[in-house]
């Protein structure tokens, strides 16, 4: 029996790779791990039946016969400890690789979420503008710490691990913004992850789910979600 | 040799035990794990050799051996794989224990630190007040879906994990802002993690670091700190 992980039915990052599902769908797919996939709508996320497996309601979650996971770090460790490709053998690469993963989601991801927040949650407030800057100069900060401990190295740590996984997927989401462009190191690192294999077939297959159910979608209501939904 | 962690020479939280080199300290107790702290100032936090352990110029580090991790998430996950006492036995409730790990940190403690960064970093902008309220009831979410799952339990997902030990200490920051009173059995919650022994053990050690750090403050300068520090 392959595991079952959720993910938008119609996300609303419109197939750019970027909702939590192409984590764990990249993970799977470099260890080789074959999955089953279920699509669920926003309303669906905060019913009974989804609360049972999140209980914040949120994607994606991973269930494996008895076993249920959500929150996309934890299942991402649960697959590389599963199967070899994403963890170090070595018990103290080991460790490192797994801190990567933890930075990756505690201390880089926070302020890049919150520009989210900014541009989106709180874009009708007059001081929307004005915090965005202070938000954008916080990921500076955490981008120039990153790109100056990556220096000219492939990975963080030797070879890619699900720390790089991680780290990868927070970043790529400041594509578009801006803010990558003075850490050409980082935009290569980005540039390799999704180049690999395993990523290009997670990236297809989460991009299939949106094409298929924005088919019917006219074009007009494309565009308008296209102005309002966060990406 | 026992690991070697880093604090605060001087905490901004004054004592209150809410800085992350809490959460090791707590897990070193609950394992029973001697260790040994170095302390460090802020300017000292940013310095190449600090950078060369923690490379975002952070707390706590923890060093044993030939093994240097940061992220209080992948020290806390480390000391609980190597000594029994934060997780379970069962392979698949370690696994859910280690999902509350993540949860605590990336589903529970943003909007909370969020609040910090409105009352703190920016509450010099007029529009600092306003921004808290949208904070708040994106912590009340939180803390909403979070009360729901635990319900009468005593923790989690059975016994006490690391995953508790994680969640307490984050949603204890909130304690004095009000918003914890609206969810008695995640006050019940906190306290019974607050009255564990390893809890009370690593209270008293790091507040003894304050203490010794200030008691050449003169008072007057004290209650400026307090007035002006983050906590």
């Amino acid at each position: 029996m392959s595991p079952t992980i959720t993910a938008f039915k119609s996300s609303p990052d419109r197939g750019r790779g970027l909702a939590r599902d192409m984590r764990v769908r990249w993970a799977l797919e470099e260890v080789g791990q074959p999955y089953d996939v279920r699509l669920v709508t926003f309303p669906q996320m905060k019913e009974p039946a989804h609360l049972a497996l999140h209980p914040f309601g949120q994607l994606p979650t991973y269930e494996d016969g008895d076993l249920v996971l959500f929150e996309s770090g934890s299942i991402v460790l649960h697959i590389a400890e599963r199967r070899p490709g994403l963890l170090p053998g070595d018990a103290n690469a080991r460790a490192r690789a797994i801190a990567w993963m933890f930075a990756a989601l505690n201390t880089v991801e926070p302020p890049i979420l919150d520009r989210q927040t900014a541009m989106f949650l709180e874009r009708d407030k007059p001081w929307s503008e004005e915090r965005l800057r202070l938000v954008d100069d916080r990921i500076r900060v955490r981008l120039g710490e990153l790109s100056h401990r990556l220096g000219d190295a492939e990975w963080l740590d030797g070879a890619f691990s699900a720390g790089d996984l991680m780290m990868v997927h927070a970043i790529r989401r400041l594509g578009g913004s801006g803010l990558l462009e003075d850490y050409p190191n980082l935009c290569a690192y980005i540039a390799r992850g999704e180049a690999r294999p395993a990523y290009q077939r997670a990236f297809a297959a989460q991009l299939a789910v949106f094409t298929a159910a924005s088919s019917g979608e006219p074009r007009s209501q494309q565009m308008q979600a296209e102005r309002e939904r966060p990406h």
